[in-house]
């Protein structure tokens, strides 16, 4: 935890923009695997952590605006439990560590809330993501799961995303523990991916590299995967092989919960393929141009439209695609080979407040999400300011199903030379992925680890 | 999977066996750990994946009994989804593989039940353990969460409990792959069990073990612990030293997620120390005890007193209890530094059918689970059967908050020499724990690799 002033500067903060009524916050519960006391690893609300700090299960708390009480709902161990557990603080010694001076009984928030609630005061909650939150909601507050996200708070919403999006120097120190620690799960995959090796194998070494601290786990489910193109595959099927590119998309959030994200690509073999080479280095121009936007100020949406018409002069090079470049960015005709955004918010959560809605986070000032495919994957896309962290992570992936599907649908006949494209169904996917601080003047790679990035880097790497 | 035959003649079977009415089987979802697309790793509902095998997110079925009629609910991927997870097999390919023919979209669920409610037909479902189930139940059937465990349908529980009590030979097998996983990940740890070493790291490199084929994973989060005497912990807060006890409680499930679950003790030092042998023996004593009673007919709760009773009698011998320990096994005075049952049904969960209710799993013919304290930690009581397959794990454990509240509440004073006890309040905890199945005439304990039990197989198994 940070120190109890932290708590409670946030939460005072956060007291001075959201108005009145009472804020309501869920602490997460354990969440049964195959039955209720077979547990996932617990996680705590990420908003709760930032307000509260206290990381078990159980937990809710209440912020009562009118009073200016903070109330923290939990229920203390009873003497069975300790028989069971050992000794353990209580939840008032707890609470002090936030800075809540009062704690009551999990019962007691329901008639809490009720009463003020007849009273005609509003009980202003966040919008639920487990269906823990849904029958707790329904039973709180008599609101059916179906009609919960439609009534979350959008003021309340916009307060906490106004201030966890700005990192405190202790928040980047946190998150830099975490990239940290991500660089060396990558730097195992760079010296595993061979001939022979399974992508399970590689994803479990990696792994034990995230958890092998108190507290560190997976920000994220690992993707390690010789099918690139495949942009959600988690499934470990493969067998690494010669000519192969290996893809690792994979993080540790530390003992505080903040993220790391971190992507590589490699060749399985020793040495990438001659048409590898070309793809990735196309990339890491395309990652380069991304870079050079950021700063206090820019939209990220200019990175990504620099990342996509650094990809479309690659791929007009090769001959795949043809004009323009910055035609083919606009158009949105690169995202046949680059269908997804070029990064996204990071912090407690790896994609930073997704639970809080994309339109709160990555857009400001009346810009709307975009519909187009390929645009409408772009979860960041405002103008960026000091203490903002995000992942830039541009890719090139040659997907047979959606090259099939464009060329049927006929779409950017103009820019796309599909004849081309049969060539290259077969050749997968790559992408790298780091993470970056804006600063007052510029911006900073997080992380005191270099993550290997040329491909001169990427063949010391396997020879480590 | 299984053969689609095996899946069809469970349904079959359990036709035969429940009545009328339709059986409402929920598949799992994914859960979010953070927001709802940063998902804890999936895992399939037992009971579902018992019936229909299928192991993936976002899946329902019924049986409906009048009719003879099975089906399977769910979506089939858009080309928006094909674009991003590549071709995947349809719904309806996937119900072959469980040897169902029908399958309709999630939508149809709920109006196909309320049609048949509204024409007096029964819905028949299991007791819901994950919020996500009481959201959808709710939805489906409009019984309030708090409602939902009570309307649960006894008969349709008795059922599955009778079907998946009985392991049938690739049951076996399967179970016998995720012990021998599990043996491996406990060689890992005597090992690695050395002063200096973090808990954390040990159970990342037992967590690396289990995860390194596809499909396999921990069967429940793992204690590794040098406080063995707090039962449940699972925080990895210390550093091994010279003197302790490490103990690691861990197992994993095979790919068709099927359990093991083994315990192991060991010095963190060179050897164990007088005292850690002298416990250690009368540990294994207990545990011999207990299976020289495995064999069918015979009441599980005899081998528990059979292992109670060889505690007692270890620690008559040490002068810490005092009286006959037969008296001492049967009053529950035992439990003083034996809390917890002797073992557990396994199978598809680690507990197996927890779910569904310890007292149709683990007691018959009318026995009631006890309420004394020890006695009602015994999740498995009733006389064995062929196929049977449970863990034995008899403990020793000083637990110091224990000690002090009976002491205060002068319990069974005619049995324990509470001063003694003073000087063994900083001894910690121990147990060794592998996992049976009741053959035709016998046992046989499960793994074809020998998970060390003896001091000398520990040493040894230390130094390989």
């Amino acid at each position: 935890m940070f120190s109890a002033q932290t708590y409670k500067e946030r939460r005072e903060r956060l007291r001075t923009m959201a108005g009145g009524g009472i804020l309501l916050f869920l602490g997460n519960g354990e969440v049964g695997m195959n039955y209720a006391d077979n547990t996932y690893p617990f996680r705590q609300d990420s908003t709760f952590l930032y307000y509260f700090g206290l990381d078990y299960a159980g937990l809710s708390a209440i912020m009562d605006l009118d009073s200016g009480e903070d109330i923290i709902f939990g229920d203390e161990l009873t003497i069975d439990d300790i028989v069971w557990t050992g000794t353990m603080p209580t939840l008032s010694q707890n609470a002090l560590l936030s800075g809540v001076g009062k704690t009551l009984p999990s019962g007691e928030l329901r008639p809490l809330l009720q009463k003020a609630s007849a009273q005609g005061r509003s009980i202003r909650f966040l919008p639920p993501y487990r269906g823990e939150h849904s029958v707790r909601l329904l039973e709180l507050l008599g609101i059916a799961p179906s009609e919960q996200a439609s009534k979350a708070d959008e003021s309340f919403i916009k307060a906490v995303v106004d201030m966890r999006i700005h990192k405190s120097p202790e928040e980047i120190e946190a998150i830099e523990e975490a990239v940290d620690i991500s660089t060396r799960m990558h730097l195992i995959a760079y010296r595993m991916a061979r001939p022979e090796v399974h992508e399970a194998e590689i994803a479990a070494a990696v792994r034990r590299e995230a958890c092998q601290r108190q507290g560190t786990d997976l920000s994220f489910p690992t993707i390690a995967t010789v099918k690139g193109q495949a942009l959600h595959n988690h499934g470990f099927i493969h067998t690494l092989k010669d000519g192969d590119i290996f893809l690792l998309d994979a993080g540790a959030e530390n003992a505080l919960h903040y993220s790391g994200d971190l992507s590589s690509s490699m060749p399985v073999g020793e040495k990438f393929t001659e048409r590898q080479e070309l793809i990735y280095n196309i990339h890491l121009r395309s990652f380069d141009a991304a870079v050079k936007c950021l700063a206090p100020g820019v939209p990220y949406k200019k990175a990504h439209l620099a990342a996509a018409q650094a990809i479309a002069e690659g791929m007009t090079d090769l001959g795949l695609m043809k004009g323009n470049p910055q035609d083919i960015a606009l158009s949105g005709a690169y995202a046949l080979v680059f269908p997804c955004g070029t990064g996204h918010m990071m912090g407690l959560d790896v994609h930073d407040m997704e639970n809080l809605g994309e339109q709160y986070v990555g857009y400001t000032g009346g810009e709307k999400k975009g519909t187009q495919f390929g645009f409408k994957s772009l979860r960041l896309s405002r103008p960026l300011e000091p203490g903002f962290v995000f992942t830039v992570e541009p890719g090139i992936y040659f997907i047979p199903e959606l090259i099939d599907l464009w060329r049927s649908q006929g779409l950017f006949k103009d820019f796309i030379n599909y004849d081309r494209f049969e060539a290259w169904k077969d050749f997968g996917g790559l992408r790298n992925e780091l993470d970056y601080l804006i600063t007052p003047d510029g911006c900073r790679v997080l992380g005191t680890i270099r993550k290997p990035m040329t491909i001169e880097e990427v063949y010391q790497a396997r020879n480590l």
